[in-house]
């Protein structure tokens, strides 16, 4: 006898965990649809050399490579960003740009498992390829907004910040050759506090009067997002291409309404060298400490690695696993239906034909019927089975007549046509 | 530079694949779920011990295998019915059975790469675990035509039989014995014609006589499906618990009105030695050349390698890759239409606030939108855009009012409102 057990780091995905990450992936997969997203999927196997690239060291611990039994080097995707820009580069020419593409698959990572932490784990990733303006940026910012209203959650706020008006502050200041480890010092400031940053800071820039400028840019706020423009505007020389881009996204969320769920947060960096546009994180208002459950921002050269054509694009990520952990603190409603079915169909043995039209009848209409299959109908067993399965009502016979009871509210009501009965069944 | 290639036998799925596959997949989970049936899902890596079983040779150079950093022996799953075993043993205790699962997902095996077979596909599986009566046996069937009337194939016939009363047959004529090596013969009618099959019966049972017989049998045809099965009775040696779960069966296909779309064809086997009630095979009409879109059948024990725990179920699977090449050579409706959005919205640059307000009207009543991002609207590149996207329709804007373009017909309608544009968009 084998032991039935699994890798450490690894998860089975049980009917109560996976109908609920399939809701939400499919409310994206339809917000993503009505900005002319399209889907594209990458093999999970690619060559060690086109996902690691000259790097190494430290990736390469945490991805899962091996020799295939051609001799080839091998490795899983550990990400969809490396594999998206492989593709684009191989496939720019036939498309048609701009590029508008959304992936949601799993990646793998060798990581050490924590709580919450797995070796595989689900992303979805969204990017507008092969154009750098304003209405890019917006329609991006407009479907993230879009995706978390249709998933009902309430209260999340985008919290944007643009890296080109930053680097225009940094070399305004004459301190824009630390660049790097200054966003790694700034996108510590939720972690650590201010006080910690504003010590890596003097160290860094071997300034107090600079340092204390930086963190003056990063915790800049007025009353709103154009007066906190005003003030990043002063502090970084003026008017500037970064800031006529923030401004006129500004002006188009507003056309549309929408400019309420955005803050212009100059403390968003993220730590990657790669963006040179807008940057932006996302929180769910409710619960600040989750961390950002959608991120990302705009890049000016996204396969520079595999081809010499240049694509620009904006992009964005969504935490699933965290998001759906954020979703289940907040009670959401999307996950607590895990319903396999909307009816359970109790019978007689002599009524199973009955039960089978029944359940024809009714799945014509539409409804999600169980027919329940084993034949020892012991009450007892029979609610066991409901209750698992989150059924919310079930159908018997009684001469004629059909028995619709409710399982939450215990009540019972008789109807002559299962037409009738399908009228009491709300999905 | 690094090449962007990929690996052999793998492939990037394009949207205009991508989406087809997806549309598929979505409404086969819809027929499934309308079953009662809930979704799972397993790790891609197992321990190869798990996988693998005390199994060799043969199987382990097509899997993907390797030591991970930690050392341990892993392995990429070859199928979904292994990882199945392996849930159920682990999660048997507690799940309510029965237990009526589908799993779609990648499987991985290093195969020699032909035209059409890959290193990396698709597979649909379902199974219902825990019982084995008339019901279970019904309900899987009645699924499978549900799904496949759900896609809109014009013409579908499935093929099944019983592997127990073909075993009582085996006995009547003292060859059960001879079994295995009886079943792989039978197997290959369809390939290599009724002689050839003839030849090695005789050479496998060495009697001819007796060969005669199961040729008979595995030819036996009525003009019906009950005709068919008293001839199947009459050689077996009269009514038996197979011959009788079969009329029972086909009296509940015929009770609901389906039995039509059943033929029983007792040259179906399925080779595999795990099977014990009813097999079956699914042909399109149109393309019987093609093979089985989705097989199956009942077998008695899912999980003997990993637990004591008898679980009997009866399981299918889609041949998804297949299904669409299929329905692709037929020119399926449901692979017609990739289209990217509904609408492609085109402006000048002064009126963008505009068309990002009329896009978001739109998308609000439900349409997919197309923002034309790329600021130089040439009417080559614009409708190159759309063409390349499929997107039937475009709007743009003519003082107050709104032209809708109709790109098949090339006709344009004028409208004074969003609310009037969106009606005129037929989805």
């Amino acid at each position: 006898m084998i032991d039935p057990v699994i890798l450490k780091g690894f998860r089975d995905s049980m009917p109560q965990e996976e109908i609920p990450k399939r809701k939400i992936t499919s409310i994206l997969e339809k917000g993503f649809q009505s900005y002319g997203f399209v889907p594209i999927d990458t093999p999970v196997l690619e060559y060690s050399s086109v996902l690691l690239g000259k790097g190494g060291g430290e990736t390469d611990k945490q991805v899962f490579h091996f020799e295939d039994n051609g001799g080839r080097e091998v490795a899983m995707r550990f990400d969809l960003t490396v594999p998206f820009a492989r593709f684009m580069a191989a496939h720019y020419s036939e498309l048609a740009l701009p590029f508008k593409r959304y992936h949601i698959n799993k990646v793998w990572r060798g990581e050490k498992p924590q709580k919450g932490r797995y070796r595989e784990f689900i992303q979805c990733d969204f990017d507008i390829v092969g154009v750098d303006n304003v209405q890019a940026d917006f329609e991006i910012l407009s479907m993230m907004h879009h995706s978390f209203s249709l998933m009902g959650v309430n209260g999340y706020t985008f919290h944007i910040s643009h890296r080109g008006l930053f680097n225009t502050f940094l070399e305004k200041e004459g301190i824009a050759d630390k660049s790097i480890d200054i966003l790694r010092a700034v996108d510590k400031l939720m972690k650590i506090g201010k006080d910690s940053v504003r010590e890596i800071l003097i160290e860094t820039i071997g300034d107090e009067k600079k340092a204390d400028k930086v963190l003056e840019y990063i915790t800049a706020g007025g009353s709103s997002f154009l007066e906190t423009l005003s003030v990043l505007e002063t502090l970084s020389g003026g008017s500037s291409e970064g800031s006529e881009r923030l401004r006129a996204i500004y002006a188009l969320l507003s056309e549309v309404g929408i400019a309420d769920s955005f803050v212009l947060d100059p403390s968003i960096t993220r730590g990657l060298d790669y963006y040179t546009g807008i940057v932006y994180e996302t929180f769910l208002d409710a619960l600040p400490s989750l961390g950002s459950v959608c991120s990302g921002g705009r890049y000016n050269n996204l396969a520079s690695l595999y081809t010499k054509e240049t694509l620009p694009g904006v992009g964005s990520s969504i935490g699933l696993d965290r998001l759906i952990a954020g979703l289940e603190e907040l009670k959401s409603p999307i996950l607590q239906d895990s319903s396999s079915s909307d009816v359970l169909i109790i019978y007689r043995p002599e009524e199973l034909a009955r039960a089978e039209k029944t359940a024809y009848e009714l799945r014509r209409k539409g409804k999600r019927v169980d027919v329940y299959l084993e034949p020892n109908h012991k009450a007892k067993r029979v609610f066991d089975y409901a209750g698992k399965n989150n059924i919310p009502y079930s159908i018997s016979f009684k001469d004629d007549e059909i028995v619709l009871k409710n399982h939450a509210t215990r009540e019972s009501r008789v109807f002559s046509s299962v037409s009738e009965a399908a009228e009491g069944i709300e999905a």
